[in-house]
């Protein structure tokens, strides 16, 4: 097991991990500011989810896959999930969610980070791979909700706009 | 500036990002291979390129960036963009891509990863965030082949199906 404090060529720090991912958070933060209030609820290509049901799952995944990293209190993904009727409830539950991740984080020790973790009863992973993942899984979801406004005509946020 | 010397609380080794990447290289080949040869260059979605034009600005990013990380010889972003006519040569170019990247990342001295690199003479920034956003810009762009998939009625490779 590669614990914190024998990592080799260590390349990233835990302070530069959060950073990029609220700079993630931020982006995905414009990409809901930018989608009309019916199309966030409604719009799709092919048969997928509307935008709203990713960024629930983005929101369930990462505060609340970090709350169980923390407590210890594993719940299944589904009873994690918010409760979203309006995109005024999504923003508010996404800068909730921004706001658990930056009190959570750095609560996650050095060892905890490479200690395996059942998230939800179903994912079992090292913490570190865990929050890649959730990582990872928001820059997915966000991206086909770039795909969803490029279909509707709207131009998204750039890529790179992180601010 | 912060150098690998002076890391504080590293949370990701060296090895540990570039098997991540490798994992979500081998991700993006598996959505490569389920494109149908004529969509791969022709379906989009909402006026955007084709899967094809992705992957060749993937391969550009990546082990086009990393080339020039090593050689310090800078040259602009279309020059570096390969030839591609059929589904065949993109696969050819994204093995050629990934064996590249396994030899120049190992290359990459501890203190480089947090020089500054104007990249395609456009993009300065230190070289570990570079090549943050080499990984970032493939798992957002495959995400994006994932809907044009899903539009033509095929099922796209698990986004956890990374070996």
């Amino acid at each position: 097991m590669n614990t914190a404090t024998t990592i080799e060529r260590p390349i990233i720090s835990t302070e530069e991990l959060l950073n990029a991912w609220k700079g993630h958070r931020n982006l995905t933060r414009k990409v809901i500011e930018v989608f009309p209030e019916k199309d966030l609820f409604s719009f799709s290509v092919g048969g997928m989810r509307p935008f709203v049901d990713l960024c629930k799952e983005m929101i369930t995944v990462s505060a609340g896959g970090l709350k169980q990293i923390i407590t210890g209190v594993i719940e299944p993904f589904e009873d994690a999930m918010p409760q979203i009727k309006e995109k005024a409830d999504l923003l508010q539950a996404w800068d909730e969610a921004t706001e658990q991740i930056s009190i959570y984080f750095p609560q996650i020790s050095a060892e905890k980070f490479h200690e395996d973790i059942n998230l939800f009863g179903e994912y079992k992973f090292p913490v570190i791979e865990n929050i890649q993942y959730f990582i990872d899984n928001e820059i997915h979801h966000r991206a086909q909700g770039y795909v969803y406004l490029r279909a509707l005509g709207i131009e998204p946020p750039f890529f790179w706009d992180r601010y």
